[in-house]
């Protein structure tokens, strides 16, 4: 941000706090003479994480939800959980000035961007950053998180809609916070197309975790051996179902329910395939379809993994 | 291993290569006066995998299968991809000498025990080390894959069956084995119990991370947006399909049609849960539930990644 502003995060858990440590960190660096730093206003119900945060200097005042001053900030970003978020954003709005900017990191864009497109007062913009951990709260918060993620951004609604130049100035700020907080690739698209292709890439994984570990807990007589010789495979296809906030999010995606039925019938696909290979004493059909499934996997670009 | 012996790793690849790199280095840790180290003989259809255990020091001395010297060694670990491994095993313990110790790493244990089990010139006991990772070949070998790792143990079969203390001490051996390789605990169970055990443990996220990521490739008009939006949780839900070597265990695994059935059951009755909660606006039902999953998935004691 070229100029300073005041930055009101909702939300300094994980995903908030590791917002401001990483605004805080690119504040930091900023050489300009005279440069005035930006201003960062955590916002959370939890007094004790406000507290920690102000004591990280991640932020420089602390409010309760009630009595947030909204009113003073430039831009606004909602980092609380799906269902308090979409509950929270309509009054949020309506306590901000008319035209301020006020933008979210939910994991489903349809339901807050329709929100944010039924206010006349702010500019929404709905925005994903693709970035998390299992972990939860400031003390998970860290100021790398972001480093390298690619950012999801929906076109702007509310106040802004339909006026091209105000829409591409707020993209363009919501662009310039993310690339300040160290993501570096940017998707423009609608809130639908958003929350279709993060089922695949998101949703569908979180879901499926939990359904994984379902599985373990209910298998019964074998469950203790079951758990002894789960290992780092086990540990790494269930870690999203340790996150409860994308399995939140999930819930909500309008495009899970059919993308969860085709996964089903795959499985049941999948299983039929094995089952008859067995039979027909014939596993080299399926055992190559592995193979070169596995091979186009490991050609997947992905991000790599933290220290 | 008090005395030393000779040694033939079967498949110097990410698991035999690491096993050799393994007992080398618990080898150099031996300072008791006059002790002689054990040798360990690879074989490996690819000469290129044996001059590469052979530069790093792994391995002592390398041989094409058909040239292998099984009659000169101890103990015998088969490290080869299942079919190959099954395919092997009948022939190998006939090149052996009588008596002498047959052992294996292969994901399941049904199969590999029942081969053991059908010859009377060698003991063989069937084990499975749950350690690994999505890379492949003797240069993603490493000394400490298997640092503080389970090892399941199968009954001893072959010619030690029935014999309670030649039973006893072939598993104290294969034991041994994995204590000086690294690994800290180990179950003792039966091939049936390991294979539905590892069934949830391991093959049923193994065949579904595979599933899910050929659900990412067949979205259709949302594939690329998917991929741009993939990230640490699709990287870390599909690890396992990238690792082709679970899956063709998996496939020969007994107990996976009916598990993978119960998930696919279990991912439509979520899809369910989630149009419904969608349909009527509460979604506090599911959510709850998988906010408690998170907690008990957060609970669960899993190795930790190593760096």
């Amino acid at each position: 941000m070229a100029t300073p502003i005041r930055i009101g995060i909702v939300g300094v858990g994980l995903i908030g706090g590791s917002l401001a440590l990483a605004l805080r960190r690119a504040g930091l660096r900023t050489t300009a003479p005279g440069a005035v730093r930006s201003t960062i206003i955590g916002i959370d119900l939890h007094r004790a994480s406000l507290l920690q945060a102000r004591r990280a200097n991640a932020i420089d005042l602390g409010f309760h939800p009630d009595q947030a001053p909204f009113a003073s900030c430039d831009l606004v970003v909602l980092c609380t959980p799906t269902p308090a978020l979409l509950e929270s954003l309509p009054g949020i709005a309506s306590s901000m000035q008319p035209g301020a900017l006020l933008t979210d990191v939910c994991g489903v864009k349809e339901l807050p961007c329709a929100l944010g497109a039924a206010q006349r007062r702010v500019v929404f913009v709905g925005a994903h950053p693709m970035a998390g951990t299992e972990q939860r709260g400031f003390s998970a918060a860290r100021a790398d998180l972001f480093d390298g993620a690619c950012v999801a951004l929906c076109t702007p609604a509310g106040i802004a809609q339909g006026n091209g130049a105000w829409e591409s100035a707020a993209t363009a700020a919501v662009r310039a916070l993310w690339m300040e907080a160290g993501a570096t690739r940017f998707l423009e698209l609608g809130p639908s197309e958003h929350d279709e292709a993060v089922a695949y890439a998101s949703h569908l994984p979180a879901l499926t975790a939990a359904a994984l570990f379902e599985a373990l807990e209910g298998a019964g007589a074998i469950e203790p051996a079951a758990r002894a010789l789960a290992a780092g495979g086990f540990r790494d296809t269930t870690r999203l179902a340790a996150d409860g906030t994308v399995g939140q999010a999930a819930v909500h995606n309008r495009f899970i329910p059919a993308a969860a039925r085709a996964l089903s019938e795959a499985l049941r696909n999948l299983a039929e395939a094995s089952a008859q290979g067995q039979r027909t004493r014939d596993l080299r059909p399926l055992a190559r379809r592995l193979e070169l499934l596995a091979d186009r996997r490991r050609a997947m670009p992905l991000p790599a993994r933290k220290p």
